[in-house]
């Protein structure tokens, strides 16, 4: 992409209404947009970040079995009267009336539709195990929205939703989530630590909470310190192994881990105080399970094998990718600006053209551009009258992977320089190698 | 996919209140479900057909310069008075008050809030033409919803937004935008026919409707012949070329073409008698330029070559995608179900195992599984238990481009049995013939 042709609106003074890094971050880089409180537009910036997450959090979910739907926006309200939250849920939920005077509402999450259209389309045990997901937005109206996109009222999620014969199998299906978001977290460039957590409105008898580690985190945590160097599962497991899925889970549950609101302060200290961990986290993942708490009142029955019908087990896996955005810079920063992870950077290279209109400079960087753009690499191409000092503030704010430059001095000598955005020294290179070690 | 583990609730019978063929056919075939009056739930199967319409719609958008973003589906009623709209729009604006009593509204379309976007990122001609685009949500509150998803109040829609200094850029842009809907709907495997239309509410000068024919088509159109026939603007179309793109627009709105609202007799029968078509026709797609409609009320300026600042010329262009999935089924089905171009199939392949439990079906079914999957072809296989009968009317139902049927009685000789959804008899072939001629 050339940048004279796109549409990268970058703030140089933070905004004052931005109370952590990320929100700060996100609106500086032209990643975002307030167009309400706690309402957002994605800027192109923010949209291939958003992308990219999703992306990776669809392909684990498809990985370990689910199966990807997309249910709307908009609800009745009678179907919740069926679970009995309408009343229940409080003010968060948008509550709305249409022109007939019908009363709906915006989603705040999906239990109650998913089960709906499981229960319409399955009849039998045999049509089980069943993992339904989708990506959607969705809303909860917050007293008070703030950190930008880290707790939004509009926000993208992805919720997925298991059914099973009973208490075993729905245990199974658990894992399957447990394993697919500690391999998801990893992806994303990001050390993510289950908790037990308290299971809130959504209710059940058990749950996760996935938390990563950062300074500007929203909560205190507390874990064991091997956490940190666990290897994550790999991409060879075996999703209908339940036997392997429970090793997994075992092994990331055996020690101490709590968010503030589960913790054991004796247990945590006893543990020997080199390996306690006290750190601020955010919850970037949460998952439940539920067993009949909707299946029974919404009567989501199947056929057992002793041909008696019997409510589903449940459970439900919720990831946000808009709030993940601002969970990956504040875990990637420095005060320059964001440092993006290969995984979701907007674009993996960015090209500096240090004298456009330079026949050479301009040429060089064509061929450069061609060149990775061949190779499948997004780069940001800024071929801007800007300054040079500018240019480069930009880069950095927007923290592409790798900052290739390409300016009249150094083309004398038939080289560029190369660096990488998060550390290290510039390199002056010819332009073969430099495409050759971004090409890796 | 496995179809024992997928997700596909058939309906043998047809849903009473499914008016048009289309909705029919994508209730029975478990691509969608109805949560509330004109508002669906996209399952697995449709949601698969709705992304491949989706991708491609983005890659058109892309290449012809527009830039991808993704703006919210709830916004400030505030807005909406910059442009006088608010008051102006009617029922079917749904009107949202949250917790605060603010006035929101549910997104119709998005003048006003990418009008606001850009005048807050773009300051000079420089930085012109710009075209922001973005796929999202929307909500019409349709007094009486009807025809399934061809005519819902939540609704996807792929709207772009051209902003320029002056009448002819705008006029480039909205010829850009013309020539790229040529493509995505030849891409999509429809064939459209661009028509004069009225600018209806969102107001302006200079229309056209995308219009496909089909039987079961909503309005009356009336058009030449020889549009049948047109080339579609090939890919290596220069966006950047202006005559270019004008000689496109010239052509294909050289002949007569108009919708029922914008007929005019005397001039269709003008034309030949043998050339006139005279047909039912489907809306798939609307471009408007507009001029400083939007960008008047609202400031939207840039400072100009001659220092002054002036509003921009805006036009905006709308596809709905969702609106398109049932599109493309009026236009092809037959009595047993849909007829899915390439394209936009949500699988490829039907692989219909006609014994499970047999070792040798089963064997040959895994191997034709894993290496068309291995090719890239998306497969969905019925490993199910279901009467070779039920499995035959399942695949013509929901119309993969592809049958391929492994039973015992032709595996004993070295035979499967391929054949096409659109038509032509079964053939029987090896195995290997039969990756083959899938791969072409």
């Amino acid at each position: 992409m050339r940048l004279s042709r796109y549409f990268l609106p970058i703030l140089r003074d933070a905004p004052k209404e931005a109370e952590i890094v990320s929100h700060r971050l996100m609106l500086r880089a032209g990643m975002i947009r307030q167009e309400a409180a706690g309402i957002y537009a994605w800027l192109p910036l923010g949209l291939r970040v958003l992308d990219k997450i999703s992306s990776i959090v669809r392909e684990e979910q498809d990985r370990a079995g689910a199966i990807e739907c997309l249910m709307p926006t908009i609800q009745l309200a009678d179907l919740w009267r069926e679970s009995g939250r309408y009343d229940a849920y409080g003010e968060e939920m948008l509550r709305i009336k249409d022109r007939h005077e019908r009363e709906m509402l915006y989603g705040p999450t999906n239990e109650e539709m998913i089960t709906e259209i499981f229960r319409a389309g399955v009849r039998s045990y045999k049509d089980l195990p069943k993992n339904l997901y989708h990506i959607q937005w969705k809303f909860r109206d917050e007293r008070r929205p703030r950190f930008g996109v880290m707790r939004s009222r509009e926000f993208l999620m992805k919720d997925a939703y298991s059914f099973d014969l009973d208490q075993a199998g729905a245990r199974t299906s658990y894992n399957r989530m447990f394993v697919a978001y500690l391999r998801t977290f990893a992806r994303l460039g990001l050390k993510s630590i289950p908790m037990r957590a308290d299971t809130g409105p959504i209710g059940g008898d058990l749950s996760h909470e996935f938390i990563i580690l950062a300074k500007t985190g929203e909560s205190e945590v507390y874990c064991h310190k091997d956490y940190l160097d666990f290897e994550t599962p790999p991409e060879t497991v075996n999703f209908d192994d339940a036997a392997e899925l429970q090793s997994y889970f075992d092994k990331w549950t055996s020690l101490y881990a709590a968010t503030d609101e589960m913790h054991e302060k004796a247990e945590f200290e006893a543990i020997s105080e080199d390996k306690r961990v006290s750190a601020r986290g955010i919850e970037v993942g949460h998952i439940f399970y539920f067993g009949t708490k909707y299946s029974l009142p919404m009567k989501a029955l199947v056929t057992g094998p002793d041909g008696k019908d019997t409510p589903v087990h449940m459970g439900s896996y919720g990831i946000g990718p808009s709030r993940l955005a601002a969970a990956i810079i504040e875990a990637g920063h420095d005060d320059s600006g964001i440092v993006w992870p290969e995984a979701v950077a907007p674009f993996r290279v960015g090209l500096v053209n240090l004298k456009p209109g330079d026949a050479a400079v301009d040429a060089a960087c064509e061929d450069l551009y061609a060149k990775l753009e061949a190779a499948g690499v997004d780069v940001l191409y800024d071929d801007t009258d800007e300054r040079p000092g500018s240019k480069f503030a930009t880069m950095d704010l927007i923290g592409l992977p790798w900052r290739l430059v390409v300016g009249p001095k150094g083309l004398a000598s038939g080289q560029v320089e190369l660096k990488r955005r998060s550390g290290g020294a510039a390199e002056a290179l010819s332009p073969e190698q430099a495409v050759a070690t971004i090409l890796g």
